[in-house]
């Protein structure tokens, strides 16, 4: 049989290729900048930013941060907790804020450079819960934790480490201890620390000086760490929050401003009325960052959608999510800064809703050229959940997108005209030179997506994408291997932890 | 409660309120097109595509078809059926094929204007089987053709109506007769009809002249059917695909040219190569088409992807897909005309792949401005089966692609100024008047999507999107009307059809 023939052929040649080579590290955003908004409304949200912050202002809860505020020339009302913000406060924190920030990483090869352009995928954070189909919906604990590591540390196209199920079974005052422990033992990528007060901040950057044998000045002269700042919308900074900019500020560690901006909620119920909130908001905790240190590293964000007329509850990937996700990346061009966006979905299970919302907030960031793109990877339920199976499924999605990273070459060879010469009309590619040489390598290989034909599906059980993720995420972690350095950065940090603990741990703000 | 009674208030106001307004039926793209090629990559693929019919040529199995590209100048080889087509030729196609059609439909108001800028659906076609959650996986029969044209009915998202299950149960030489009179009796979209040889063409033209009252010169001055003309890739044109395109040139209908370019199998392995092929086919269609008519509707087009490494079988939503999309989208506007693209998926249910993969192809065809998106919802296996589930979770993808497409007007008001100034810090604007103005109408309302939390989901059933959409679609098919002058023009064409099927009805070509 010549098919037959060919398809040994093939086989037999494929054992001899050259693995296909995918750098899914460092990734370049491949579309222009997308817009909804009009360069007017771009500068009229701006300008409103401003003078909400001046006007108006913001309900600031840390008493040191309404110091370094007055300091810097804001009009503070001690009683009141308010502090109105001039433009020109925020003009100056617009010039110093960095522009391009190298985030380092346990392995330097995993390094990532934060800049316009870039695009940058962290999973998701800050899950009480997790799932999977062979245990069921869980509170998260440490093993859980440790577990979603792996999956990260498993798959490059994860470029950050983040949060995917808070260990609840470790007492608060210690969680911070394992978390990192986590980080620096089961991966080597960038690490992230929870702006839970000043002792687990203090805490945490010491472990990760002492994990990679780093004096105070080298810690503070890279950024080594990434926070998550979450205003508390509409206009008011919380005591941890402000906290977290001013001691990632100080250390050199990278602060993510991110108001959540519930459009209808927390937020105006219009795109544009949001964004001048979500904007006022994020500029004022860029000004508090640059304040505290000039030249800081900082991050403008935005993750904000609508609510649900029905239930209230945040709605992901809706157009208005689709929307305000390419107005912040408006909004950050306009104020010349890298910044973060966020997937997600709000299903309650791995089905087609929560592939569908996943994919929407993705290619709205794709068009929006997010830099950093958080909850790109396994988020449920609005984020009070880690899914395993949805996890993997959200990798193919990454995947496909990080192909696309790749620019074509085309090369005169890559026209095929040999090969267009040689078969003839009606006839196949399958075994001209041009595609032996190529086939092992030319297409992106699916991890999850399966397409045999139906009958042979059927005989081999009819699974869905769901239920075929769960044996991938079984193998994932049967084959997980502990990366280069993770027992020496254990060991650099065994006693600290346990002369930490010993001594009371750190427990976070009331 | 201040909750509960703000909640019973938005309520009361609901009824009120006027319902929100939404038009999915005349869409513009929102993004700007986007580049997988470089601007000398398309260059050298046009050349390259021109040499390849200069010196190469097209199989062309209809003698009428060599002879008309042989009276445009063509050097024919009856012999070997091979047409020889000049880059001449070709120029002077391009320079009478139209760049924007109007095609009509029953219902005026559903007319469309096919041309660079616009974004039209149609939904899955060619499917030789039907799955739905309750009657499983089937051979298509008529009544599921009739139930199927009902839901493209029921959506204004669906722009044209589509082949989605193929009547089985019809005979081959009278089925043409049914798939018109379900189409002009039971929607008011614009109609396709298949190319399956002359006399199913001529009866399907007849068939509407009569149903709407029109003269033939009436029909032939606009275009009310469509058609997709599938070249039989490398480089042949069968004889029912050539004769579709000479019938519907001579009475000014819209022919579709789209090659089916397999890249690995029926194309080269690389996206250029594919390209390549892809574009020469549809220059030769396009030509034939002008040949026949100068100036008749025709259509550039692609339906390009890869086949998968393991099966052999056509993947969809691959990266490969994603660029041969964008590209196609770079050469159809390199030679100025309005172009067809497709969405689909390989997945064998509806999971979470077969979303994945509608959006991939979805978003493709968004950023590479596609004017036509074919099987944009239900497409299952590869095109061999229309998924009702698929169906209904893929409108919800198209709603929110529709809603996106209604620019953002920004009035002063949107930016919400008194609703910013009166929300206290750490409140909310649940209930201020900019919120209550306009939360009935702000946001999309979903139709799949379930956004209640787990508790609320699990007491309910935990039913995925897939297992709600079964019910979505009874419901859909339950309230569904006929649309005014359904009746009257089944009417017109009754006497015909009987006529006609008593005659013989009119057999496929061998």
């Amino acid at each position: 049989m010549e098919t037959a023939h060919r398809r040994k052929g093939r086989a037999a040649r494929r054992s001899e290729a050259p693995a296909r080579i995918v750098n899914y590290r460092h990734l370049r955003h491949p579309f222009t900048p997308q817009k909804v908004l009009s360069d007017d409304a771009v500068d009229a949200i701006h300008a409103m930013a401003l003078k909400l912050l001046e006007d108006l202002g913001m309900k600031v809860l840390l008493p040191e941060a309404r110091r370094i505020y007055a300091d810097g020339g804001a009009i503070v009302d001690e009683a009141a907790e308010m502090v109105r913000i001039g433009a020109d406060m925020v003009g100056a924190a617009l010039t110093t804020a960095p522009k391009s920030i190298r985030i380092r990483a346990p392995n330097a090869e995993r390094d990532l450079t934060y800049e316009d352009g870039a695009l940058i995928f962290s999973p998701a954070g800050g899950c009480p819960n997790a799932t999977d189909r062979i245990r069921g919906r869980r509170p998260g604990n440490l093993a859980t934790f440790d577990e979603t590591l792996k999956l990260h540390q498993s798959f490059d196209v994860i470029h950050k480490l983040g949060p995917s199920a808070e260990p609840q079974d470790v007492p608060a005052h210690l969680r911070h201890y394992a978390m990192m422990r986590g980080q620096l033992t089961l991966a080597d990528k960038p690490l992230f620390v929870y702006a839970r007060g000043r002792g687990q901040i203090e805490d945490s950057f010491a472990m990760i000086r002492l994990a990679m044998g780093l004096s105070d000045q080298d810690f503070t002269d890279s950024t080594w760490a990434t926070t998550v700042i979450n205003t508390n919308s509409p206009r008011q900074l919380d005591k941890p929050m402000a906290e977290g900019i001013i001691d990632f500020a100080r250390a050199g560690q990278l602060s993510v401003i991110t108001p959540f901006c519930l459009a209808g909620a927390m937020a105006p119920v219009t795109v544009e009325g949001a964004l001048v909130l979500q904007h006022a908001e994020c500029l004022a905790g860029i000004t508090l960052a640059q304040l505290t240190r000039p030249g800081a590293p900082v991050s403008y964000g935005g993750f904000s959608s609508n609510v649900d007329m029905k239930s209230g509850a945040p709605a992901f990937g809706t157009p208005t999510h689709i929307r305000l996700a390419i107005g912040t990346g408006q909004l950050a061009r306009h104020v010349g800064l890298p910044w973060r966006s966020a997937a997600g979905s709000a299903a309650n299970v791995a089905d087609m809703q929560a592939a569908g919302e996943n994919h929407m907030g993705l290619w709205a960031n794709l068009v929006a050229n997010a830099t950093l793109t958080v909850h790109a990877a396994g988020w449920l339920e609005g984020g009070l959940t880690f899914g395993y199976e949805k996890f993997i499924n959200d990798i193919e999605a990454l995947q496909i997108i990080a192909e696309l990273c790749a620019p074509l070459a085309t090369s005169p060879d890559d026209l095929a005209w040999d090969a267009l010469s040689d078969v003839q009309p009606g006839g196949h590619f399958f075994a001209t030179k041009h595609t032996m040489d190529r086939f092992d390598r030319a297409f992106y290989a699916p991890l999850v997506a399966d397409l045999t034909n139906h009958g042979t599906w059927t005989a081999a059980g009819g699974q869905t994408a769901t239920e075929r993720a769960t044996a991938i995420w079984q193998q994932v972690l049967a084959d997980y291997t502990a990366p280069k350095g993770a027992s020496d950065r254990g060991e650099n940090i065994a006693r600290f932890i346990a002369d930490r603990s010993q001594a009371g741990g750190a427990p976070p703000p009331d």
